[in-house]
């Protein structure tokens, strides 16, 4: 019986997509799912490819080539479950791939457990959505290295590419992979809000209508905002509403949902006392926007102007490409920033300019601007913040009154611009030499004996207020 | 041998000082330290009340009256020690009662472990510091009410008084007490942050000396933002150094410390999804306080206005005061509906009036706004924000507009007021019935398939875009 070179535990659209892409690339691939309609679909695609769906674990085992590369592309919450059924079956070095998003934290719980037992595990983000499975991922691969060069030819054929180079790439131990994704997709909450919030501000501030911000938002995809959901939402902002008429986005529902992702990006930055406020702030107004029925009262009930942005069209809509380039930038920049503290702190050994290259293509949060900061890593390996590079800060600097401007007039119009806000709020402290946290210090101590540090002193003082 | 009423574990300053209340107020009492020293500091302050001190926990256990009443007062960290050294030495029916800042979910797991040994367990939430400890704290218990009554009197007597009422009541089941105690923590980090935001427009933006600082604050402190930590901060602000001369304030590094409990309430809303934005900003502020190296050379790198404000003195800050009105009550606003929300999920049946209440004296977020938030939900217990509130919706309303003037001077003259632009980012959102989150909608089904809803429209949908 023929042996496959790797396997894939979840057919669902994302898995499907994936094995396919491998076999197109040369290699063959067998795919398990208990759903044998899942299984079928499978069946039904892989006719010119040496790929084959299965709907039971043990044809599954039997029928990959050893060592066996199985990765498992499901959702988060079953991965343990999954993995306590396929342990069992599995012999010493057969290597397991998490595909999926999981907590880092999980990540090396269960890289731990599963080494132990002699087996092999990486943790691997991959992005890029159904489309980018199918047509070439980015793709995160943490955990032990030579564990990833098993796979490696694989998943390089796989992936997108990039002027020739492939968008994977080994980039660090344990959960780095995991982590590597987590970021990427807090990053991606930070973007979706700032777009959201340019739209708001076109629609509400400008009156504009969608197939004028659609064609704002393609000529933006030709400048330095080009970016993969710059460019979607052009598409989006032109698409008929088929059941009701007009455009669809008119239809749908403000209230966002989430997975997680990003909320965990939030959270584990503030266990690594990395500010990333862009991303927290896209996180709380997720989850703001679920209060519709609140914020439906709220309308009638709390005042504020709702009024016209007060400035020629055209030279706000400068600005608005202004401002999303600056607050783009800064969301990128507080995602490296953290993954450079995590990295530090866990040992995991992340090099940022790779981070960097295999983000430019395949995922979601792909855009222009990556190539600079590939480039930023590649030239400073150890460059603490994003905003340190000089073609970059050059590029905030000439940009940063733009976006005052912009969120000046949205706060004076009354439409909500919190991530804008937080990225010059950002910005502002971050170049503040002497920030107003020594009044905190001293209350700290006034309060709770917490003691306070001097300028230019070492130790610790209290003061009896 | 004579048996006391109370026990105590832990005689740092909190506990020191909160024993010798609880004798003031006609309790006797035991305290157990390990550290000699701490003990002997009890002794010689507890002359003239029922009070001992003593080194060895056999001691301790024997001394107290059955059922025993020990109450832990000790860093987080370190209470499943404590509780590990203790549990075999108790009896079934004694009572533990963990008093200091533990994660509510640490509260929930210790409750159910130690109730199911046969012990009685209460978390309860302390605020107050050192001086709150010895005056009257507010105390914030919860868990099992019938154990609550066994200390009732103990901690009535002991807890700060406004109007003739104790601060301190029953909150709530299970975690209650430490939630409440966290969402208080949380709330305190915002109003400081805000605070801080407003000395650094002063100082940097209106150039005003610290005496001069020191009097507006102690004006304020007479009206609408009165409160403990307006009070203490024009105590601060005219405290004159004696090391180098000068005054204290410009001598201490503007590098913010924390316990983590901020963190933690950031943390958990976004687990609860709820939004506590300006809460977000005050923990991200602090973490990129601690870059202060980062800082000193993005000084230099990064450009922006860092300018004076261009409007009178004497009206600006009126408008600063009207400011820091409008982002307190948001962030009370947000705490507030942090805890409703929680309440209902987990059960808790925590009663917010009952928090307004206990939260008006003693408590270091005391302030006058506090005797409004309580007749706001003793009139409507459903409350579901505070906003919603005739008599502070007015407010809010009219206040907003200098909210936005002060945000608009800020950051057109380059201080960084990320507190208070959370602030009115929360607002502007909140009361709008139509946010742009449809578009965020779009774009996660765009490229990842997670379908949408639409206006009007039961079910979810997936468009092939």
């Amino acid at each position: 019986m023929e042996k496959y070179d790797f396997g894939l535990i979840g057919l669902g659209v994302m898995g499907r997509n994936f094995i396919l892409n491998i076999a197109e690339n040369g290699h063959t691939a067998l795919g398990y799912d208990l759903d044998e309609e899942k299984v079928d679909a499978l069946n039904k695609e892989s006719k010119e490819f040496k790929v084959k769906g299965v709907n039971t674990l043990k044809d599954f085992i039997s029928g990959l080539a050893k060592p066996r590369k199985v990765m498992l592309l499901v959702p988060a919450g079953v991965v343990d479950k999954a993995l306590a059924d396929l342990l069992p079956l599995l012999e010493k070095d057969d290597l397991i791939i998490d595909g999926g998003n999981s907590h880092p934290n999980d990540t090396e719980r269960r890289e731990k457990e599963i080494t132990d037992q002699g087996f092999r595990y990486l943790g691997v983000g991959i992005s890029g959505g159904a489309e980018g499975a199918r047509r070439g991922p980015s793709m995160m691969p943490g955990g032990d290295e030579e564990s990833y060069n098993l796979v490696k030819d694989i998943f390089t054929g796989a992936a997108a590419h990039v002027k020739g180079e492939a968008c994977v790439t080994w980039l660090g131990k344990g959960s780095a992979g995991h982590f590597v994704k987590m970021v990427h997709n807090g990053i991606e909450y930070g973007i979706m809000q700032l777009i959201s919030e340019v739209y708001d501000v076109m629609k509400h501030g400008l009156s504009m209508e969608n197939p004028e911000m659609s064609g704002i938002f393609s000529e933006w995809n030709q400048g330095a905002v080009a970016s993969f959901l710059v460019e979607i939402t052009a598409d989006i902002l032109e698409k008929e509403d088929k059941k009701e008429g007009g455009f669809l986005i008119d239809h749908i529902l403000d209230s966002a949902k989430q997975k997680g992702t990003g909320k965990w990006t939030s959270q584990l930055a503030m266990d690594f006392q990395a500010p990333v406020p862009v991303i927290d702030s896209a996180v709380s107004m997720r989850h703001l926007s679920a209060f519709k029925t609140e914020r439906l009262e709220a309308d009638s009930i709390l005042k504020g102007p709702v009024g016209r942005i007060d400035e020629d069209q055209a030279t706000f809509i400068n600005k608005l490409e202004d401002a999303l380039f600056f607050g783009m930038l800064i969301t990128y920049a507080q995602g490296f920033e953290l993954l450079r503290i995590a990295s530090e702190e866990k040992g995991l050994g992340i090099s940022l300019s790779k981070v960097a290259r295999i983000w430019r293509g395949g995922c979601i949060i792909r855009s222009a601007m990556l190539d600079d900061f590939m480039k930023a890593y590649e030239s400073d390996p150890q460059l603490p913040n994003l905003l340190f590079d000089t073609k970059l800060s050059a590029t905030v600097n000439e940009k940063q009154d733009k976006v005052r401007d912009m969120i000046i007039q949205a706060v004076k119009a009354g439409h909500p611009v919190p991530g804008f806000m937080s990225s010059v709020g950002y910005f502002d402290a971050y170049r503040s030499g002497h920030l107003a946290a020594n009044l905190i210090q001293a209350q700290r101590d006034y309060f709770g004996s917490h003691t306070y540090e001097r300028e230019g002193e070492e130790g610790v003082f209290h003061t009896d207020w």
